[in-house]
C-alpha cells in the first residue's frame, strides 16, 4: 500500500510539476532521498489525490500561500507552471497574486509577480 | 469617482463579509476611520471588483493565504464566514485548509483549522 | 503498510504528545478527521520513527522551530510538554528558548517562554 | 562595567517602558531570570542606548516592525505605550500602523491597530 | 478623483523612489499593469500624502518593517534609496537595522544591512 | 568586562564558524562595525558560553529555527558549517532539515536542505 502511495504520488507530481518536478526529486538524491520519496508520498499521493477540491482549485491556493509567505521562490516558481500544467489561465494566477497584496503586503505580492513572469516568459506567454 | 470606489466596496464588503465586516469597521472608528476607509476602496472597491476571477475562488485563496502566514486568525474568522457567503461548500475550505499543512507546516494548518471549526459551529454546520 | 503507519504512529504519538496529543486528534473529529490521520502517519508514522535522532534531540528542535515561528503557541505547548516526557530538562528547554532571541528577536523568544511557563507551572515544576 | 550595562539598561527600560517593562521582567523570575537580564542589557543597555536616533524614532520603528511580524501582540502593546512614554503622539503610531498595511497586508495592519486600541483606551486617550 | 489619485502617487514615487521606482513600474508592464497602477495608487497616491508623519520618519519606518520581514531584500533596496533621497542620514538607518536585531533576531539584521550596504557603495556613501 | 565578553565571544565564534563568521564581520566594518560587536558579545560572547546546552545541540536548534524561518539562507549556511565544525553528523543535520517539513512546510525544508547541500558539497561530504 505504501508503494501504491508512491507511485500515485509520482503519478500525480509528473502531471502537476512535470519537468521541474521530477528536477527537485533529483536534486535532493545525494543529499536526503528520502525527504523527496516523502515528497511523493504526502504532498502528491495522498494530498493532491484528495476528490474535493479539482487540480485547477488546488494550484491556485498553492500559488496563493506561497506568495503571502514570502521566502518560497524557487516552489512558487514550481507551482506557477503547476498551475498552468493543469490549465489555470495565466491572467488567473496573475489575479491571484496581485490579491496577495491586501493579505501579506505589496513586496511579497512583486515578488511573486517576478517570479510568474519568469515563468511566462520561459513559457513564450508574454514578451520579455 | 472616489465615492464610486468607496460605495462599490461597501456594498462588496457587505456581499462578502456581512455583518463581521461592518464590525471590523465600525470598530474602528474610534481609533483610525481612514484604515476603515482603505478596506473599503482598496480590497473590496478595487480587488474583489475586478472580473478576472470568481469570488468563490477569491475566498479561497485567500483562506490558504490567511492560514498560511498564521498571525491573522481573527481575519481567517471573517474570510471563512466570507467564503461560505459566497457559495463555498465547508468540505472545500476544509481541504484547502489540509493542503496548508504541505506548504506551511502543520502546526499553520491545524490553526486555520481551528478557526474554521469556530465558524462552522457558530453557523450550525457541525455539532461542537 | 499504511496501517502500521498509523498504528505505529500513534503509538510514538501517545510516548511522546500523550493526553495532549490526543486531544488535538479528537477535536479534529467533527470537521477535518483526515488531519488527524496525516497528523499521525507523516509526523508521527513517517518522521519520529526515524532513527537517525533520538527522541530527545528531535523535540528540542522543534521547540526551536516553534519559538521561532512565533504563531504556533497551542502546537508549542504541546511540544513543550513533549519534551519534557522524552527525558529532556526543563532548563535545557529554557536555554534553546533563550537563543531564539538570538535567531528570531527578543519578543519570539519572550513568547516562547511565556508558553514554557504555563506548562512548567501546570507541571508543579517551578512556583506561579 | 557590566553592571553599568545593566544598571544604565533598566534605568532606561524604566524611562521608556515604565511599569509595563517591569512586569514582563518580573514575570521571568521563576523560569529565566537570564532572558530579563538580557532584555535590560542588550535591547536598553546597548540599542535604546545608542545616540544615532531620538528615542521617539525607535519607538516608531518598533511599533512598525511588531506590526508588521504580526506575531508580538503582548510586545507591541508594551512598545505603543512605550512611544507614547516618550513623546509620541497617538496620531503619528496610528499613521506607522496603517502604513504597514502597504507592506504587511492589512490584516496585520489591523491586528496593530487593534493593539494600539486596547492602549489607548486604557490610557483614557479614546473613548472605547 | 481616481486620475488625482494616480498622478499625485506617481508625483511622491518619483519624489522618494525616483529611477528605482519607475523601474519597478515599467517591469510590470508585461504581466500585471494593474499591479503597477495600485502601487501608485495607494501606497503613493494615498498613504504616502498623508500629512500625520513626515516622509523621513515614514521611509524609516518601511526600512524597520521590510528589515523585520527578512523576504524583502528588493523593496528593502528600493527603500533605503528611498529613505536617502527624502534626506535621512546614511547613519539613521544603520541604526534601524541595527535595531532590528532585537525584534526580529540577528539574520534578519544582518541580510538589511548587507542590502543597505549595496545602496550605500552604489551612491559611494562608502568604499567596497 | 565588556572586553571579557568580546573576547571569549570571538573565540567562541571562531570556534563554530571559523572563517565563515570572520567574513561576516568582516563584511560588516565599512557600515555597521557595531553590529558586529554585538554579535560577537551577545550571540557568542553571552548565549552559546552558557553551560546548559551542549554546542552540538546548540547548533542543531539553530539549523532548525533558520530553516524554520525561511528567510536565512546566509546565515543557515554558516551554521550548517558550525555544526559540522562543532562534531555534529551530515546524516543529524539532514534529519533536523527533514523534520521542518512538519512545523515550516515543505517549501521551507526543501530550501534548507538545497542550503546544507551547498556546504556538504563544498566540504566534500557528498558528491554534487
Amino acid at each position: 500500500m505504501e508503494n501504491r502511495r508512491y507511485d500515485e504520488g509520482l503519478k500525480k507530481l509528473n502531471e502537476i510539476d512535470g519537468q521541474a518536478g521530477r528536477k527537485v526529486i533529483d536534486s535532493l538524491r545525494s543529499i536526503a532521498p528520502d525527504l523527496a520519496k516523502y515528497i511523493i508520498e504526502f504532498p502528491f499521493g495522498d494530498i493532491y489525490q484528495r476528490p474535493g477540491l479539482d487540480l485547477r482549485t488546488r494550484e491556485l491556493v498553492t500559488v496563493a500561500a506561497l506568495t503571502a509567505l514570502g521566502h518560497c521562490q524557487p516552489q512558487l516558481k514550481v507551482h506557477v507552471n503547476g498551475a498552468l500544467n493543469v490549465g489555470c489561465e495565466p491572467a488567473e494566477i496573475v489575479e491571484v497574486i496581485i490579491q496577495m497584496a491586501v493579505y501579506a503586503g505589496f513586496p511579497a505580492a512583486l515578488n511573486g509577480m517576478f517570479t510568474a513572469k519568469e515563468v511566462f516568459t520561459e513559457r513564450g506567454l508574454i514578451a520579455e
